[in-house]
């Protein structure tokens, strides 16, 4: 069901919701993993119900549920229970994504588990971890986002805080438990034991804030929002063109003398007031002003295409139609079908980890129906050899 | 040096330089992994020259490159070559993040390191990847974030695309080539072999753009900003109060109701205009200028805390100074300081990655000083009975 990869032969067992730990074994299943939700009787994935649909589907849930399987149980129920544990004693990874002190009230916490399955990897990716004061808090993408600084430094200057356009303090935490699983897979040849993978979602927010922390430490600013321009490099940012704008990236004096160059402006280079880096920072709206008298006369089409015939970084402000039909984005195979499915109109991303050792398929497998694999996931825990 | 982790035994030689590379040997140096920067002799990684400066250092390249080591080569002199082959054969992994092309120039394409060095996992980020029509461009963070379509999504509605205030598109191509990575190691046990991991800025921004992709498909609307609000869920916002704003994220009817109540506003739950979460998006302004009327009369820090109490999800607005003193960050140990270092001024965020088997230390390691470790790192590969 799923493409081959590194890690084919893995078995992960997935109560993840909605978006971060989806997310996480999404991940998996494009590296080969088999993965098996288990999801609650007639209700699912949240995410099941989630606007928009097409096909009758929820298209969200689509993109991030593709290529694995599903198993309806209802782990209060003994019987239930008992397929569930059976699962979990054929299973390499547990990933959940519950509020930290469900899966004690469950039975299932990391000490019941490790005793039963000691070779099982259990990862739970939560909204601030599972210790700490706001630990059993309930979080959101959004929550953590606005907790965790980086609203705070995204925006125009002088506006308000702005959130990221996509969830990505639900996607972090998906990759750094994705991590956590296959660094404690290959650990796991040697110790032949699982561990524990506890990712909270706040933390990697503070993961990922760079060199804002840096800058604070250094000279106690507090950053703010900065629109579409570098902190600490110009000219990097957004230039107005005839019709539109576009980035220009020039991040060191070579590029920049270039830059002058392609604008037919060399005199720029020369003007000490733009002569290093940290002059251009300084200088930084009258240098803007300069370079966008010389973009004025020409589109944004016109001046990519010169900028980038001389090797200055350079881009288009892409919508999300212009990146999907974008061609090295085609190129690269980022963007893929479902089989199976009534339409290709439903695109979704594919797997930004290219392997030499593995095919990349242009379709990955559907998103399963609630409960859709029940009597193959049985009839494989009943098989005799397994494991 | 490193910390003990999941990691430990494995060696990494890191030609990486600037951001998307060295993120990634720091996550695999945080899970243990002995990695050894290869750098250019007398400038070193150019993030070395970037400010701000603490202590004479740059305070960014301190703390992305904590915890590992550093020689100095020159892989165009043969006997910096013959050195840097001996640390290859010796090694698991290689990184890189040069442009596509330059690894190939220097005699270590990945046929040429697979045939000489068969165990080695090469793992290479760049900025559109080591395939396709533009592979030979060079790219940076803010190229990618625009081309790859998160800016067009991400900003004040109306308002200028703006790019996440922090090097998104780095970060990610880190994350995703540490996955790749570790993927690698686990699947070298089975294999016996390295593969080649080729990961792309460009693609990783089309992998974060989650749901923007499945309502442009199921709708044909090109999604663009919100400002601070969900695209599909409704309160989901910031919300201004007494003295600023609020996040409040009522993901479902039952917390919103709860909110009613909560806002003393009971009513607006039995409101036909807001009864379900479609009614709710749909009437978004007119109920958001409900929720702020009830919310007037009050301080953020009086409105969190009878939020909290009710469990509905809620956050303040951190700025960078904030998140770095949030309990929570704090009690999670994400943010630490650096061993032997003249001040504990400069924080770095921690390893968002607990693992039950090892200790998460609340130091570091420093960064190395340029070549700082070369007569130890000359040893080990001279020891007889290395590998």
């Amino acid at each position: 069901m799923t493409a081959a990869g590194p890690l084919s032969g893995i078995t992960v067992v997935d109560l993840t919701r909605v978006l971060a730990g989806p997310y996480c074994t999404m991940v998996l299943a494009d590296l080969g993993a088999r993965v098996i939700k288990v999801e609650a009787p007639g209700k699912g994935d949240d995410a099941r119900h989630y606007g928009p649909f097409m096909d009758g589907q929820s298209a969200y849930f689509a993109s991030l549920n593709r290529g694995k399987e599903s198993i309806a149980l209802d782990l209060k129920t003994d019987s239930d229970r008992a397929v569930f544990e059976r699962l979990l004693a054929a299973a390499d990874v547990l990933v959940e994504n519950y509020r930290p002190g469900t899966m004690e009230k469950l039975g299932y916490g990391w000490d019941d588990l490790h005793r039963r399955f000691p070779r099982l990897i259990y990862a739970a990716a939560s909204g601030f971890g599972h210790s700490g004061p706001f630990s059993r808090r309930a979080a959101y993408d959004m929550v953590v986002q606005a907790m965790g600084g980086i609203m705070s430094i995204t925006g125009q200057p002088g506006g308000p805080p702005t959130r990221v356009g996509t969830s990505i303090g639900d996607i972090t935490a998906g990759l750094f438990t994705t991590v956590g699983v296959t660094a404690a897979l290959h650990h796991r040849h040697a110790s032949g034991e699982g561990m524990k993978v506890d990712v909270a979602m706040l933390d990697c927010q503070i993961a990922i804030l760079e060199n804002a922390i840096a800058r604070y430490c250094a000279t106690g600013e507090i950053p703010g929002p900065l629109g579409a321009r570098h902190p600490s490099i110009a000219p990097f940012e957004a230039f107005s063109v005839r019709d539109g704008s576009i980035i220009i990236a020039a991040g060191n004096d070579a590029l920049f003398a270039k830059l002058c160059d392609a604008l037919g402006r060399p005199d720029l280079a020369g003007n000490p007031l733009f002569e290093t880096n940290e002059q251009r920072c300084r200088h930084v709206e009258a240098l803007k002003a300069e370079i966008e008298s010389a973009l004025a006369g020409q589109t944004a089409a016109a001046w990519l295409e010169t900028l980038t015939a001389a090797s200055i970084p350079c881009a288009p402000i892409n919508s999300v139609a212009d990146a999907l039909s974008n061609p090295q984005v085609l190129a690269r195979n980022m963007v893929v079908t479902l089989e199976g499915a009534e339409s290709d109109r439903l695109k979704i991303a594919g797997n930004p980890i290219k392997l030499s050792a593995f095919a990349d398929p242009p379709t990955r497998g559907a998103a399963p129906a609630l409960d859709g694999d029940r009597t193959r996931i049985l009839a494989d825990i009943e098989a005799p050899n397994r494991q």
